[in-house]
């Protein structure tokens, strides 16, 4: 049986209240919870020191779970247990094999524990100490009988992302599961889309899902991608993704939650191919992309970075009439940057990119955010395309790339 | 006379708690009251309809303002007005104004007003309708005696930043400026650093600004990065910036706000200068970060991705031996690299990395994280410097991207 589970974030730091850390905390827990059926009530954010017994306070008396980041350190503000402790009334000790933890996590890296770390052992009697695989902070769980009439499990975690994320899924999610009941984990899939906006799942598909039994679904939509999360039972999510690849097949990305940078790497890996680059308006942005892969090496070799007319001939053999006759942004220019590259990068594969980021350089025939993106083959004829995204020099860059590695992957074969 | 303001902010949204959406109005508002001297005491998020209300209560009764982001649209689960109408027990009217700039809104966009929008023009009476010239959803002010007993100020804004942040600028900074009794707000100061670290700043500086009169002080540190936040006294501020350049002037980067590439730009720009640049492990990221700035199109013509072995030699002319003999991460080779990018880019200065950004192709001599960086300037000695920076492939090229940054700008004179 499951039963509704009101859950209260609290995430603790002064920090994050004074806006010179982001607190990026709440989405990535927010959509850990979603992919179990689990959602967050409220978050709460103070600062160090004084309030986060306060809150916490809040948090016991709302909650069925409350999940505390940040306050677990070794120094003086960190008090995030010691007001744990006070506020349910527990007595705290030193817990031996926490000590041993931590005294290890030191030993390993062959520095020297600081006495403050000594603190960072202790804990209220009948908590169960979770393990830091990453950092000296162990968390803390304490389920609901030890909150007395709150009857609230609590979770201390450790505040930088690299420990938190680890413990949360090892630890947390699995007595959140006992907690609520769940046995059978919803079905849960994101698929990733690129080349298609929001809007044109709204025209049609998105009202077949709305009267799919027993799904809930979502989308999120970035410059030139948008991803469908699809959560239920398992016949409601297969029915549901039936439906969208119907419409949508071509445009699918992944169901893993790869980027397209990935899935367009792991492609030309498979297919042995290589790829080169001819960037003018993305100044980059297209090869520093494909190269956060790993293994990207083995399949990008030659990127050319052709931001004057001067380099385009020279770099990758641009004809200088045709850029005085048809413009730099033009079609007869971005299939010879493709060529180009396609035969001074030894590629099996070259995709190119010319047009105007803006502010500057527009005219009335082409505008800002005006785009010519090529892609050459060996052994098939080059294609072109135009595009337009006039919405600043940021959202064009990455919606160009976007594009540009779109028709890469499509060029493999979808 | 100054009094202590206690702010509340409350962020509603569903998808902030689904974490779908960053919550980034948080770190934006921080930021923005931190430069008046002020701060966010508790930060709340709730999800759309009825817990608003609730949270709204808990906010009125703690804070001296009350500061309430979301939930001003046109749609059913928009409720931020009426919740606030019913906890404070006001009667809600059809403003005048309000609905004649909706109006305008639309007809100034030759859009037809849905029926829907009129919700929008209403507002408790006695409350300061807040002009949002860029969307269709007024804000709200009520002075702190429409509260009653609470004796606290409301502000009601939009959601969509671009909305947001203006109106906040407009309409809440000068309310909360008269609230809190601030006339002459505090200089604030924020200097970003390259090539040092957070750790520098420890040892030495830092026991030095603790003792200034007067003086707050924090950092904020990134790779290959660290902004100094100076804020109080202006003499205050001008003793610790005077403190600060004496032992890290070289490092300065900026004092308004301006990124390392941006300064990099104007210091091309003034000097008439042109950046060619050569990259290999950081795969493009290097110029992309130059092409971000607008106007970069007139001092950079020429980037060089030479991924692969061939490529440096083909593109830039590195020597095939020279790679045989040291390896391609090296000093010989980067050193070539950053001539070559400078005679074949037909540059007055060239930059060039090179390095291994892992997980794979490190060794015991020259371990993942091993970079080589170069210059090579018209009229000067090509200089080469080695680093290490282990800490994964994102933070690699980032820090890698600083380091190379940074070159340049030492090069056209810190």
């Amino acid at each position: 049986m499951v039963r509704p589970v009101r859950i209260e974030l609290l995430t603790t730091g002064t920090e994050l209240l004074l806006g010179t850390t982001q607190n990026t905390h709440g989405a990535w827990i927010g959509q850990r919870l979603l992919r179990m059926g689990l959602r967050i009530s409220r978050q709460v954010t103070v600062p160090d020191g004084q309030a986060v017994g306060d809150a916490m306070g809040a948090g016991l008396a709302e909650g069925d779970a409350l999940i505390v980041t940040g306050g677990l350190g070794p120094t003086s503000d960190d008090l995030t247990r010691e007001s744990l402790a006070e506020v349910l009334g527990l007595e705290m000790i030193e817990d031996e094999a926490a000590m041993r933890t931590i005294e290890e996590f030191f030993a390993s890296r062959q520095r020297e524990m600081a006495p403050a770390n000594r603190k960072q052992a202790r804990a209220p009697v009948g908590a169960d100490i979770l393990a830091n695989p990453n950092g000296t902070a162990p968390g803390l769980y304490l389920p609901p009988r030890l909150s007395g009439s709150f009857n609230c499990a609590v979770f201390l975690l450790p505040g930088p992302p690299r420990e938190l994320y680890p413990m949360f899924e090892a630890e947390v999610v699995p007595r959140l599961r006992a907690l609520s009941g769940i046995e059978d984990v919803p079905d849960f899939l994101e698929l990733k889309f690129a080349g298609v906006g929001e809007s044109d799942f709204h025209q049609g598909v998105d009202e077949q899902l709305e009267v799919i039994d027993g799904l809930e679904h979502g989308y999120c939509a970035r410059p030139g991608e948008v991803d469908l999360r699809l959560m239920g039972s398992p016949c409601a999510v297969l029915e549901a993704r039936r439906l969208v690849e119907k419409s949508f097949g071509q445009e699918l990305v992944s169901d893993d939650g790869s980027v397209l940078e990935e899935v367009v790497v792991r492609k030309l890996m498979d297919q042995g191919k290589t790829l080169a680059i001819a960037e003018s308006c993305t100044g980059g942005l297209i090869a520093s992309r494909i190269t956060d892969v790993p293994g990207s090496s083995e399949v990008f070799h030659y990127g050319f970075v052709t931001y004057a007319n001067q380099a385009k001939r020279d770099l990758i053999g641009v004809i200088g009439e045709d850029i005085s006759e048809h413009g730099a942004v033009s079609e007869p220019v971005v299939c010879q940057m493709a060529e180009g590259a396609l035969q001074r990068g030894d590629a099996d594969l070259a995709v190119a990119v010319t047009g105007i980021a803006g502010p500057a350089g527009g005219n009335k025939e082409k505008p800002v955010g005006t785009v010519f993106l090529g892609i050459a083959e060996r052994g098939r004829e080059t294609r072109a395309l135009k595009q337009f995204h006039p919405w600043g020099r940021d959202v064009f860059k990455r919606q160009v790339s976007q594009s540009a590695l779109n028709l890469v992957r499509l060029a493999l074969g979808g």
